[in-house]
């Protein structure tokens, strides 16, 4: 650890290790188990220097085995950045500049799943709990996109987990963002078409109450289907799609030579062929 | 608040407020300052009696006055769910079962913008940080859509404050979707394409070194564009856009009967005319 002269210039207090990011700014992550009061010496010494220095962010890291540690940070002036289930994030602005520290995740992601068979059956679930429950509306498959998990793996995935259907993913007919959803984050759901691969289904028992392959019309006849109209409006993408002419966006996996890792773009590659 | 007798039957502890969610849990919000060893107390009373009522995700928001606090909660088995700038929400499943606490918003959401003048030149601008200011390469202006705000609400945004030119959005020509991006959250980018409405650009003066309209030669010929798969597939579909014919999913306002909230639903609305 690197040590500076305190301000009566007699008594030497250790910096915090930190790490230069590339915006001007520092990033500590708290390892060692310290004290409030050795932590609170520290980190006043610390802030001092990398102000000299000109930096400008700075962001401090600390695991839950430390929450004792979360209020002498506080104090110094900084507030919450994230938190992951085993830490929290804190971050403060040290200059009189504006702050330009980016946002946390704003986004929650979906998926909704069209899966039909040859007998113009689509597959469509009961929930056991939730809104739809308690009306008895018969769905499409749908799910949450975990963190680091492509869309188009995340709509394969959710169709086994509730049904036991293997199927392959086609493409996006379309997607909806709202607002004010769980925790008051937005969201982005996007509807998938899906071929099947295996027709038997064998529901999953935990969030499952039934699953069957039921024919359009009768799913379309729903009194809830007939009032919505995202979902009629949906249901008459996945229609045209079937019976007449329509594109939608097909994961195509292409490299950046930012990260050099190949990742999903997803366009309409009717109208344009890529390679 | 309610109380109820403690295990030795003789002292009363009193229970923590809380309101029961939608899937057998209850809330918490702590607002009243109070001791470490009072919290601690009434935590373990109240766990006690919520898993005799059957309760099983407990939630608890911790506002960041109280920071003090957390380490009493985390001691009773709870973890961090997420953060806010005022905010620690920690959760725990109290009962034997496998839990389903829902995670965390988990994907960041960004825009690209396509903008061409009726001189068929490209809107672009450099950036004064980040990898491609090193590299002085001329791109599309981007920026990251906030929590609560429309995808296409927020190209009109990027592009006024990159370059003060005011645009109409059209539509979303592709996306990307990318991983361990930005504290290890996934992240979705949105190709838009915008018709611009003023022509007089004027940049701005925190993020941009230089903004203008370039001739879509000169932009494609650019060396770091040539060698990037996704920067030319992306300038592909801009010019199959502009000069055959190529459809990408236009934002269309739909309500939902769940939430009777409006929220736009975006499609292929040339293959799909909705009302």
């Amino acid at each position: 650890m690197e040590k500076v002269l305190a301000e009566n210039g007699v008594q030497e207090i250790k910096l915090l290790a930190a790490i230069n990011d590339e915006h001007e700014g520092v990033i500590v992550e708290l390892s060692e188990p310290m004290s409030k009061e050795v932590l609170a010496l520290m980190l006043k010494a610390s802030i001092a220097q990398w102000r000299k220095q000109g930096k400008r962010g700075i962001w401090i890291k600390v695991p839950i085995e430390m929450a004792n540690l979360i209020e002498v940070v506080v104090k110094e002036g900084f507030w919450y950045h994230h938190a992951e289930p085993k830490y929290l994030m804190l971050v403060s602005w040290i200059q009189e500049s504006t702050h330009t520290i980016p946002a946390n995740a704003s986004h929650r992601v979906g998926i909704g799943a069209f899966v039909m068979n040859q007998n113009r059956e689509v597959l469509v679930v009961q929930e056991k709990n939730g809104i739809f429950q308690k009306m008895g509306v018969w769905k499409f498959p749908t799910g949450v996109v975990d963190e680091g998990e492509d869309i188009c793996e995340a709509a394969i995935r959710e169709v086994k987990e509730e049904t036991n259907i293997d199927t392959e993913f086609v493409e996006i007919l379309a997607f909806r963002q709202s607002h004010k959803a769980l925790f008051g984050k937005s969201d982005i759901s996007f509807l998938c078409l899906l071929q099947p691969v295996s027709f038997d289904i064998q529901k999953q028992e935990l969030e499952i109450e039934a699953a069957q392959w039921m024919p359009l019309d009768e799913y379309f006849s729903q009194p809830f289907v007939q009032k919505n109209e995202l979902w009629k409006c949906s249901f008459d993408i996945c229609l045209t799609k079937i019976d007449k002419s329509y594109s939608g966006f097909s994961p195509v996996s292409i490299a950046s030579n930012l990260s050099n890792e190949k990742s999903y773009f997803y366009f309409n590659n009717r109208d344009l062929k890529w390679q």
